[in-house]
């Protein structure tokens, strides 16, 4: 396979960011791939701050991976900064190839040049093998996520 | 009791607000209630940003309460802003007094004023009556929380 490059998403690449995020158990009910407006929307918000980080997976001029990563300063934990990853989403063709881990690992790297002492994220209960992956990275499940829609 | 207002958190507030930090089973271990320094950096940097509100509820003159907001733009969910709630402290004085109901219903009304569509929180698994409260408010445990320290 192809290089791989981590870089900033633009908003040629939201087909294929949303394509990713609709290919997905849970994603495919929340998604509309055929009304892209809402997506390039919230791109705009995203590129003015320079908290957030969207970025792209590129093998060979195609996308193939995204994640979103957002740098939170706090005062608990002595002043800490945290981060968070948000909407990871690897390519049904890629899956296995071990990008999940280079995504993750770019976004602990980020994390660790922004000055950052922590990294976390949610994962759904019923998302088993996405559980054992964060593990195996290091990540510890010490915490249960609540949600509440509005 | 007297009336409560909730405000955003100034510099004079952080002695109170890190003796709330500390003074919990976890807190304990992490905080430094006797050196202020790093607190002050991190407000600073709070203070900036337009998608950060750290907040203190007020009774009678004294910080009884804390929580930060963090609003959270992005792609998935057709777009969806969320926001992340942190940091839920109430004094020792003012738990059971329906002071932390009061706070999360203030994020949450904050979170709707501000276009979020989902509001998310993680709670330590060994907070246990922090759980019963969050579902008693209407979140769903629907995740885990996973967090790597760097």
């Amino acid at each position: 396979m192809g290089d791989l490059v981590i870089r900033p998403a633009t908003d040629d690449d939201i087909p294929a960011i949303v394509a990713m995020l609709a290919d997905d158990p849970l994603g495919a009910q929340r998604e509309s791939p055929d009304d892209l407006t809402p997506y390039r929307t919230a791109l705009k918000r995203l590129s003015g701050d320079p908290h957030q980080h969207l970025v792209v997976a590129v093998r060979e001029d195609r996308v193939v991976g995204t994640l979103q990563l957002t740098i939170i300063p706090g005062l608990s934990r002595r002043g800490s900064t945290r981060s968070i990853i948000e909407g990871v989403r690897i390519h049904a063709d890629e899956r296995g190839s071990g990008l999940g881990t280079r995504l993750i690992e770019w976004a602990v790297e980020t994390s660790r040049s922004e000055g950052c002492q922590l990294v976390q994220l949610t994962s759904d209960k019923t998302r088993t093998d996405a559980h054992r992956f964060y593990e195996r990275l290091g990540f510890e499940s010490s915490h249960l996520g609540f949600k509440l829609s509005l």
